[in-house]
């Protein structure tokens, strides 16, 4: 597939969402936590999460009076092996930020730790917490809840989030094996990201009230957000392809974002009250760290785990397919594309990189595209 | 659906079978824990896993000299919060028994334990590893590797286990919420279990070489073993409907069935050697146990979870549909049913007990189909 799209230099569009942040009232520090997080969802190529989301996502949220900008992070429990954190509304990534730096500290001590926050926002991509974990050696395991839109198995009414499991894996490759999905086929910002781009959602993902098949990206969203369409779980409506392990697996992701914490759950996550008025989102989120050094050490992991990626990519494949994959693949391939080139910018997002530039009086920053 | 088999007394049952265990030289503590392990599979409605494996998975190998019936556990790392044991081809029931034990024990004292065995055999159902911690007020985790039967998504070459990754989670409910199931669409013991019935392998779970899908239960077993098939990862063929998600949960169960540890993964596991003869499983599991009193305590983690099960069951059902169940809730179901009346044993199973019962001369025992 060939880019068209104009890149934007890494550096350039880091310090300009960095003072956008910080016009917006986000600390220096904490905005540099938000833009780097947003910045490598696009280094890995998932552009459903990256600055696409910077506006609708985040800045409007804090104009809206749904996401504070500055983050009371509030450690209502600490043992040797655990966090919980009250996040009070604010940035969910500054949370979970400083949740993984205690988290990754446990686990040098303890070789496992694990931790809850609640009232949290949206945390970006989940990998970006478990990368955490396996840049400092160790395997990251983390989820979060959502606003409703995932029907369980038999239903049609959205009652969970599109929830990731996600694991990131040390091994002795370049890049990890890093698995960062929602548990449901498809989730909201992969068809924002089709929305914006005008193309239709591939049928399957998304049942209707009446259990009928919708591929309107922008109707899906709507409904969506109405409570008249729901995402189907990994495996698909009924029972006969396992759609009840999908449904499984939103369902433990959905338990342990709010359970360990007691925190806010299912439609208590909408976003509006009983009046239909926006409201605090109350997220929860999940962490989970583990040393393989009080295993059998991190070298044998990570050979290991490099040794089962190496031979899956190696083994063969189906007839007219040229390549096989392991979970973090194409994300490192997508870095090495970009690396030198910036982050793609399509049309949509360079009219709000420029509206926000001007609105805010950052003059000094000029962007290729113009 | 009317059961028309007979039922045996659980008693009877569990006798019968400890009897026999100690007979193929099995010692009698190993042998309780075992038949326990199968029975719980039955009492569950697993039969898949049940004792229908009574004779080919344990006893056969037994005899055959691929499972040892003494189980030398060899802890060969142990800190505050991990395990690493060596089964050295013992049972993989018996050594499950004592991890879980120990991480018990551990999560009690630290909050989080995990452990990892290796040169193991086959365990019996994830669940029952999981259901030792949730009896204990905690979460467990568990999963295993297998003989190589599935393939990656875009390959056609059985590379993986089957590989269950399962979860047992407290809830104020009569029963947990308990999620035991392979990350393929449909495992091995299901198509046994539809071969001893005579049954057909629904379409779109298992693919030929050439990419075609298989339905016949026997010849899929025999190919599956011989390598010319393989089943599906959840997700199903290709990226479409998310395969690449399945494909990644059973990597990550391949990789921590063995990485932890050390031990074999993927064609190593095959349980043949390069002339075609049996050799030993070596198969690896991993066990994680997680205490909510290190969060914010059991009881607000029971009420969450409890709440959030009624809620997905409560809510608003596809047209013609009569129920939403939850994870565990079949399971609990098939309990209630088979309490009072024992294991349902059809007619392929009858013959196996009978011809045990003779052959070892336990005279003691009468069936109830004779």
């Amino acid at each position: 597939m060939t880019e068209t799209r104009p890149y934007v230099d890494w550096k350039l569009m880091n310090d300009f969402m960095v003072d956008v942040f910080v016009k917006y009232g986000v600390p220096e520090e904490d905005a540099k936590i938000c833009a780097d997080v947003l910045l490598e969802s696009d280094r890995r190529g998932i552009e459903s999460h990256g600055c696409n989301r910077f506006k609708p996502i985040y800045l409007d949220r804090i104009k809206l009076g749904t996401l504070l900008p500055t983050t009371e992070i509030e450690i209502v429990k600490e043992t040797p092996t655990t966090v919980v954190i009250d996040a009070h509304d604010g940035m969910g990534m500054v949370a979970s930020h400083k949740m993984m730096e205690m988290l990754i500290e446990k686990a040098k001590i303890y070789g496992l730790a694990g931790g809850a926050i609640y009232n949290s926002t949206h945390y970006g991509i989940a990998g970006y917490w478990t990368g955490m974990a396996e840049k400092a050696g160790m395997i990251g395991i983390s989820g979060t809840n959502a606003r409703p839109s995932v029907a369980p198995t038999f239903g049609v009414e959205p009652m969970m989030g599109t929830n990731p499991m996600t694991f990131t894996i040390p091994t002795d490759e370049e890049f990890p094996f890093n698995f960062d999905c929602a548990t449901c086929i498809m989730q909201n910002g992969k068809i924002e990201f089709y929305e914006r781009q005008g193309k239709e959602t591939p049928e399957g993902c998304v049942v209707s009230k009446s259990g009928e098949t919708m591929t309107d990206s922008g109707q899906i969203l709507k409904d969506i957000r109405a409570g008249k369409a729901a995402l189907l779980p990994l495996g698909g409506l009924g029972e006969a392809t396992s759609g009840y392990k999908g449904y499984g697996f939103t369902t433990i992701v959905e338990i342990f974002s709010a359970a360990f914490a007691g925190g806010p759950f299912m439609k208590a996550l909408s976003g509006v009250d009983e009046n239909g008025d926006p409201k605090m989102y109350k997220l929860g989120h999940f962490f989970f760290v583990i040393n393989p050094e009080f295993f059998m050490g991190l070298d044998v992991f990570k050979k290991t785990a490099g040794d089962i990626c190496r031979g899956l990519r190696a083994s063969e494949k189906a007839p007219g397919v040229e390549r096989i994959y392991t979970a973090g693949e194409k994300e490192y391939l997508a870095w090495q594309d970009r690396k030198d080139k910036g982050v793609p910018v399509g049309e949509s997002i360079q009219k709000e990189l420029i509206q926000l530039r001007d609105e805010l009086g950052l003059t000094q920053y000029r962007f290729p595209f113009e």
